[in-house]
């Protein structure tokens, strides 16, 4: 009916309709070509840009690095148009978060001309990276992404709960190794032991600073089994929460043929939502 | 019955009793209001403490620094006999963990008046931070920390068997590779050697301590697939308890009145054994 | 009937099929032998690659290894010569993966007669460890290869999307880093920063590029607790699936013949839901 | 029936038997006494041990160590003669695991009169911590010991699957490095480069080998990534199996009154060995 509606409303041009789903939709052949030709794109474009940060490779290759920097600008360029122009509500595809994205893969390149030189463009121009997610609709793993996003966002609580006690145990864990070490061997301020405290208890270990005296080296010991150990809490809380997600899901395929409630156990005989009797899934 | 007979023991004024539900609770506006000003202020007289630690800001801002001290101090104090004028039992509050956690906040500042320069002193400051798991009543994380140490009480006496059992394995295993790897390379002694095993067995790897021969690096080898193997049984023990903490809850809160089941789902309406109605959990 | 037919239209001699069951077979005590030997000439074949490319033992030592590995190498290929023969079809075992594994253990070392002193023949020789796999069908491992390899596969989808979001996750942080530490400290470009991004996300931190500016080890130690939490995606995601592995496998065997409930245990003999006997799954 | 008939071909001494059940069992007040008594006298002499190996403390306290190591020896010896006497059959618990670490905790004392100076020996003593498991039986952890080591029991056969997989991976991955990186940044020998392998797929990471070539940077790249990500595997294999032993237990509470067979599910009504009505555990 909206559909509908907004059909009459607008006289749409045909061809729009089907640009739109080749580029915004991945069922149709044409869909699916345009996708995998914008992966390349996206993958290449942003391997010439990590090549033009390599100072031997931009002496070498720098204007043919240049160059294809402009032409993969002026495809998505042509893209960014295109979409603006077959979207069904322009301004509020501008306005998404996806939409944005796309703009940014653009607009480094042109502003490039007006400040020269600059390196954070470069960097900028990597964020090309996040369209890629825009592509894995093609692919079967969106019930996978569902199911992960799921449980991540249902562990979301419990993880920050996790991530503050951890902030304030290397901040205390830290303080205390500043005293111990004094200010030898690189624990010269609280924040830099803190760092250090964070380094040993994510059991990342660099070596840039590590402690030196008895007492520090014990205390050092204790952070790692700590550290060790503590890994199990987000583990066990994001396993409890896939485990669960991925034992929801089989539910949903059973339904009352009475109120058409979705969700019912695999051993449930009757609707937990009427009380009208399931029928075996069995039989 | 309690409460009625205290209030007729002591007469309280009035305005104690909101004072307390302000600074107590977070359940009224003025509550909750209070609980954010004080994590900003927890956080901030934090931030002061880890600057004043690092010598080039000391050296310019060192005179900001120990006002902004002195502002939080003062604030700190007040909140303290605020706590102490309203709590119901004064001598209960002040004895409890929170209670000292709070004196400590402001000790410090007093004592380097008398000890002046001490570096101790700026370090006992950072346990204010602990302050912050008093806020943490102001969110809707209540329940999941509960299940976190639920899970992690209910874990403990595995977790210590674990934890025995490493330290066992670390005294041994390093006292071997001091064998092997003789004076040379940092094994100097016993207690260094098993600063290394701790060090390697929890996957840290500094890389300030690392054995030079082969049946040094031999052993350090199987060290290292013992600990990157081991890691599997403190998550899994944590795994395990969380999980079924997460499942106790909903599940054994509910009867069906008709036919006694139990471990109907939280959405449920009817009984799934004998489709009977289930009574309303929350009316 | 398939293999009756083959029978009749190639008369094959005798020798061969006990020959088949001897090397293709671990029933007989004959293939069991068989396999033990392979085993060990793996082995101390490739014991013996690995003495080779150590200069001071290719020094001393060097005529024996050669000839230990003309040995081998003669082993190997009377072995790929008696698994053609006897192979019910030669060109398909030839071109089967462990047959191009098989093939691949003796090729180097003749190629070696052509191409003297080259070191990724060296190399190559070590691809013969591949072929303990083959071994592994004399164990009673084989059960638990199938859970451990059907969860791997069944989680498949969730890995991928799982090491794609680390690789865009990587490169994006990554590129930041060399922004914000500039040419300093080892991040002169993309690609090392990448590189630098995953020594630390992945925990394994050794520490040859680190951060040296404020900002950048805060981007470091927000890299590193990232690294920290979701390492419980992929464990969570691999849990689930050998829960569910294991759990599929007992319950979906065996049904009551009377009331039609599933999900009996292996060693059940009544049912629980109607009190029936069960069928020997075994008889 | 059997000590009955042990009583009356020898009649033992009642104070063998009191002596026996003070040192061999913990549930009197005098047991457990003993046994407390036995963890502090371990814990204190294996950490004399490692002081006497510090050349600093031996220095000035080496004396006052060694008459603490003679006076430990004497009490072993007091107790493991003790042991033998009251122990029912004393060439049993000699021959025993339990039996040898005991003589292994008084042996390299007097060992090292007649071979002075020997370093090897000082280490020996530190595996008198192995005892610390027999004061185990002290405590409540009886339970979690056995839910944890049935676990490990039971996944052992797929750990061993994967530490073989992991051996095999990392002498592939190993070599191929040792063919990229050359002779450069010490990857010298095969064995040093499956070395550097063990210590990067563990997320060990000392940093002592680290890759300089582009294309040996990439390679350790996947390397930490496979280590990151397979870590999930031996995690959830164990966590697989505690859960199922946690699970199995309550089972083991409901009993047949037929034919007492244990271990019937929570929700059986009809026991699965011999078909009789369970007894409802919730009535």
């Amino acid at each position: 009916m909206i559909a509908s509606a907004r059909m009459i409303s607008t006289p749409r041009a045909p061809w729009r309709d089907k640009l739109r789903v080749v580029i915004f939709e991945a069922d149709t052949p044409a869909g699916k070509a345009f996708d995998v030709a914008l992966l390349w794109a996206i993958a290449l474009s942003v391997a010439a840009v990590m090549l033009e940060s390599v100072s031997s490779i931009e002496l070498d290759y720098g204007s043919e690095l240049r160059a294809a920097e402009w032409i993969f600008t002026g495809l998505f360029s042509l893209e960014y148009v295109a979409r603006l122009v077959c979207a069904p509500h322009p301004t509020r595809y501008a306005r998404s978060l996806f939409g944005l994205v796309d703009l940014m893969a653009v607009i480094p390149t042109y502003l490039s001309l007006l400040v020269p030189g600059s390196q954070s463009l470069l960097v900028i121009r990597t964020l090309r990276l996040i369209r890629i997610f825009r592509v894995f609709k093609l692919a079967h793993f969106l019930g996978e992404i569902e199911i992960l996003s799921h449980a991540l966002r249902a562990s979301r609580a419990k993880l920050i709960v996790f991530v503050s006690s951890i902030i304030i145990l290397v901040t205390i864990l830290g303080s205390t190794m500043y005293l111990l070490e004094g200010e030898e061997a690189g624990f010269s301020s609280i924040p830099r032991s803190i760092y250090w405290a964070i380094v040993t208890m994510t059991t990342v270990g660099y070596g840039d600073i590590t402690p030196q005296t008895i007492s520090g080296q014990m205390l050092a010991a204790i952070v790692m089994i700590i550290g060790y150990a503590i890994i199990a809490v987000p583990t066990g809380i994001v396993t409890a929460e896939i485990i669960e997600s991925a034992r929801a899901r089989p539910n949903t395929t059973r339904v009352c043929m009475e109120c058409m409630s979705e969700g019912h156990g695999a051993s449930a005989r009757y609707c937990r939502d009427c009380g009208a009797g399931l029928e075996n899934p069995n039989s």
